[in-house]
């Protein structure tokens, strides 16, 4: 690695091809010690070449020079120290994994592994006579594994997303028997896919198999997707990946957190559109963009095809979009610029169209100005209160208001069209909701402030992230309200009355909080007769109102991450609790006894003692941390109150924060690499 | 990229999950030293509890351990000092890096490129009357570039594999217009497929672009298949890749490296072979071996069909097969083992299938043997002296003796069949030996000493690495020989005109010179009659059993590298050679007056002098430096005179060899953090 850091020093060399440095051996400290002398000074002149004062045609004075030079000796000479510090440091940690290495290289062999027969053949059932996987080939293979899996509620998570991250990572080991099914068997770091799209950072630095992630767990991952589920008999139907066969998974606690699918707002032809929101996407993308330069570098390409190639849409100003654009844009600056033929840089242009005035309208009004400006610099191509009409494979249509002020329709020549705007719901979403009758949204499933999903069993089914919306209808429960309230039992609510509903209505839906707080007033403008009660038609009126007001949390990373940790949270200290109910009903686990099968012969309900989710916790609350997005060689942060944008000093605010996101140390090790290799020797032109 | 190392010393330890360390703050030495104290402790702790003689149930006794632990202490405290320091240079030199980000952050913007119209819209020509090429957009560009192209020969290299790279890296700047032609975008470091191909290594640690190779050279770079060739208007056709349109690309030197393809031995289903000669080939073999593993993992895959999942079949005990075999072995018993069922390590078994008596049997015997004791320890199973019949997608058919000596047939249920045996001829390179009357070898285009393609205009066309292979017949060139040697041309051949052939045939074809040390022997020997002279009847005899003792060069990496830096050494000093002959000829060239158009209108014979190959340097010479493979925590090496093999230590040996071979600093570097990343985290699991 010391050689892979060593030339971080001298701008845009490229070494590949000095056979002089080819042949420095390998972990030889000497000849890397003289390579780094080597970098150090090539570091002075570098430096001393790159003082703008300074021409070479005419040289300054002597002393001038003398001083300068002097000055950077003196830097080169602690620059090499430190050098050499590292050196021996690195020499020293490298030789640790080499013999570290020693223990990993194993020739263990694997004696019998204990397995239940029932595993291996299930038995089938449910209401669509499947096998149904009450034992899984893993369950037994190790004793404490073992022991953890009897008699624990079943856990099933579905899908590898933020919120089921944040479910895994807030669990405690040992309290549920977990298992884990998504049809990808990794989980994506979602936030840095438009950098992953050019190559700034390595799709392998953004993901982490969800194995090695329930492995602390002790869980099980299933590669499959969930297509539909019963929730009386708490069976999960899952088909296979692989071999497409389906399998009940039976669950005592199911969290659903599948995400979301982009929405195709009926523009007809989305279908040549790129997405970004898996790794597949991001490497589409990629590939798709070098094909275009590569093409058009060609001597058969015409000036007109070349344009076309070099011309990419987004549709979309939100933060995706404008970051795709901004990594595209550095793309061409940075690496197109040195090794493609100029002519492709002078052709590529870049073209963002926002259907609201401003590109990244959800973020305050300083931050959308910046990132216009900058824009604009760049010679991005804004094109904002625009509708894009159709996609084709050749071109962009959209419509926009003309200086006339009439709507005219433009059309854009393009090889790449990124759509990345608006959600709909995953297959296994609708499912869902068309199962339970008293789901209306129309975009995810509704959930209660305890991320229930309304109309399942209590405390069985809950949904998180993209998938889920948390309800805020007010007046379907204005029954319950009127009960507790209702004291007095009169049919009509007096001020004190009102004021126990709003305690009840903020317990029962904490985003209400914010517009019941002036509850006076609001008594008031809505006791039209001035009688200082409200009659129901009046509560009616006020319950709807104030719900309408209520706006639902945005589809993004930070909260569907806050819920999953919610969920994982609450879990735990319902195991808690349920130990304690258990201790007290003097029900003695019988550790020795217990055959594997004793599983699948115990009813899951027996174990479960109904604690309500009311009694152990609150409701979720969301805690908005701010939003921040890169836009090319400059970031941009919300953070509520006020915000914060800049250039480079920003950019790297914004790495560090995603860099402390990272579910794993190694993603975390592999992202700092690739952003340390982006600037050493730019990033990799390989079409892949 | 500290955080990434500090881990290095707790054997397996997986930290993903830990949300007190997660929450490590990026570049905050403190924190970062306080996790490396943590560490330490850890490793104590570690190496403590695996410490064989030491049993938790029953503590060992006071003062042992207390010595122990001391031990571990200070090894700990130097642990820390080391680790510290390297801290220090660490985040000195990535700050250095940040510094660099400055200036490699640019927004400069193009001013118009100069560009030559002829390259916009191209004359129309040759043969097939395609557009000709004659000036590219990017000739123009900037003045030096231009400054090259002009009046310089145009060599275009065909291939970007090892024969290409040896080529462009010996090659100096600014003799000849240099054009690269493949159809990838990259060259790849072949060797270590096998190991990209598990997930060992990245696939990207392997590849380097193309562009940044001939950047170097101000050369041009053309994504397009070598299609056909007109050897007299020196004309390649190629077809472009993306708009799949042909242009013609003039040369006056052509380099031929386009590889070779697998052979089929027409054994009946090889399309369900996967193999490993590209980038491509490696990933799939990557996403199906995780595929498999997820498929058997699931709960409704039946005992036999998760065995057929897990068999892994290799057809050939060459280098590729065996390592391919050795690399998929070391990912169950590393990474398998940890994060998938036991069962399904438990279940996996690997086949390697070889038509001879041994595996690697092109390397010493004592090699041989030692590869397939480790194979044998691990459980290998190896299958030699056996032909594959037939391949499917379910299973693989193969006939070998039984203990009673009789051919049987077997079959092996496999899901993963990697075909790794035989080379055959590339479309392009069978297309040219099809052109020329007098190229009769079935597998490759045959050159002479000099590489030169056999039956072109002298000096034009030259073939390197798989796609070529050195004449070895004699006989063909009898009449010269004589000619040469039969100073008294009395039409025998006594010992002293015999002694003058020897010579001959030794700078004609030096892979003959071993065979024709003893000359005085080989000439009494073949003097039936004893008249101390050969008649030309048994001088013919003489050379045909020379020729057929000579072995052509094997299809390797080496070779091709070899050939390649053999051509660019001589094209420089062709280049040499020529600017001294024109100015002999007091050519001076005009560099300020002539236009761009200048290219097109001379006629490229004018710059070209006639300078024959044998004149300026000796036939190409293979200098064979030894092979090596890795067999599974173990390498072999095969130095012809004596041979080493071993475990680990062997093993880094084997890394280092690979790892100076590597084109640039970017994949050593990528490399050694992949070695790394692997011994601390484990390979990555996820299906890409």
């Amino acid at each position: 690695m010391s050689v892979g850091l060593q030339f971080g020093n001298q701008p845009g060399l490229y070494l590949g091809s000095q056979p002089g440095l080819m042949q420095s051996p390998y972990m030889r400290p000497f000849s890397v010690i003289q390579l780094r002398l080597q970098a150090c000074r090539s570091f002075v002149t570098e430096s001393n070449s790159s003082s703008k004062d300074h021409n070479p045609n005419s040289p300054p004075s002597p002393p001038r020079r003398r001083i300068l030079f002097s000055r950077l000796l003196t830097l080169s000479k602690y620059t090499l120290y430190l050098s050499l510090t590292s050196v021996v440091g690195l020499i020293v940690l490298t030789s640790f994994l080499f013999i570290h290495d020693l223990f990993t290289y194993t020739s263990r062999h694997v004696d019998r592994v204990p397995i239940n027969p029932l595993a291996l053949h299930l038995e089938r059932g449910g209401p669509k006579n499947l096998p149904i996987a009450r034992v899984l080939v893993d369950d037994d293979e190790d004793e404490d594994m073992h022991r953890i899996a009897r008699d624990k509620p079943r856990l099933v998570v579905v899908g590898g997303g933020w919120g089921a991250m944040g479910v895994l990572q807030t669990l405690h080991l040992g309290d549920y028997h977990v298992t884990v099914v998504s049809n990808e068997t990794f989980t994506t770091f979602t936030p840095l896919l438009p950098s992953a799209a050019v190559g700034t950072v390595q799709v392998r630095s953004l993901i982490e198999p969800i194995r090695k992630i329930v492995a602390r767990l002790r869980g099980h991952f299933l590669n499959g997707k969930a297509v539909d589920v019963d929730f009386n008999q708490r069976l999960l139907e899952v088909e296979c990946i692989g071999n497409g066969e389906r399998v009940y998974i039976p669950y005592d606690k199911l969290v659903i957190a599948v995400g979301s699918t982009s929405s195709t707002h009926g523009v007809p032809g989305l279908d040549h559109c790129f997405q970004l929101k898996t790794i597949a996407d991001a490497q589409a993308i990629r590939r798709r963009i070098m094909d275009n330069f590569e093409a058009a570098s060609l001597p058969t390409t015409s000036p007109s095809e070349r344009r076309r190639l070099l011309s990419f849409v987004v549709c979309g100003g939100g933060p995706t979009g404008v970051e795709t654009a901004a990594e595209i844009y550095d793309f061409c600056q940075e690496d197109i610029m040195n090794y493609f033929p100029k002519i492709c840089r002078e052709e590529v242009s870049i073209h963002v169209i926002q259907s609201r005035e401003h590109i990244l309208n959800t973020y305050s009004e300083a931050i959308s100005r910046y990132a216009e400006d900058k824009f604009g610099r760049d010679g991005v191509h804004l094109i904002t209160s625009a509708r894009v009409a159709a996609v084709s494979p050749e071109h962009v249509i959209y419509t926009a208001k003309g200086e006339d002020g009439k709507m005219a329709q433009h059309t854009i020549p393009t090889n790449f069209t990124l759509w990345s705007t608006g959600i709909a719901m995953n297959p296994f979403a609708k499912r869902v909701t068309d199962l339970l009758p008293n789901q209306v949204h129309k975009k995810a499933i509704e959930v209660d402030a305890h991320l229930r999903v309304k109309g399942t069993p209590q405390g069985t089914v809950y949904a998180v992230g993209d998938a889920a919306t948390i309800e805020t209808s007010l007046v379907s429960h204005f029954l319950e309200f009127v009960e507790e309230a209702d004291k007095n039992k009169d049919g009509k609510i007096d001020f004190e009355e009102w004021e126990v509903m709003v305690d009840r209505i903020k317990k029962k839906i904490p985003m209400a909080e914010d517009h019941v707080l002036k509850a006076r007033e609001i008594f008031t403008m809505y006791d039209k007769n001035g009688d200082n009660t409200l009659e129901l038609n009046e509560l009616v009126k006020l319950l709807e109102d104030l719900g309408s007001k209520i706006t639902s949390l945005p589809a993004t990373a930070q909260v569907a991450s806050q819920q999953g940790k919610y969920i994982g949270r609450k879990f735990n200290k319902l195991a808690r609790t349920r130990e304690r109910e258990e201790q007290k009903l003097g029900r003695v686990q019988a550790d020795t006894a217990s055959t594997p099968s004793a599983i699948t012969v115990k009813d899951p309900q027996e174990s479960m003692i109904d604690i309500s989710d009311e009694s152990i916790c609150a409701p979720f609350r969301y805690l908005h941390l701010g939003s921040l997005a890169y836009i090319g060689n400059a970031a941009v942060f919300d953070l509520g109150k006020y915000s914060f944008m800049g250039g480079l000093a920003a950019m790297y605010a914004w790495r560090s924060v995603y860099w402390n996101e990272q579910v794993s140390m190694r993603t975390r090790a592999l992202l700092m690499i690739d952003w340390i290799v982006r600037g050493v020797w730019g990033r990799d032109l390989s079409r892949l």
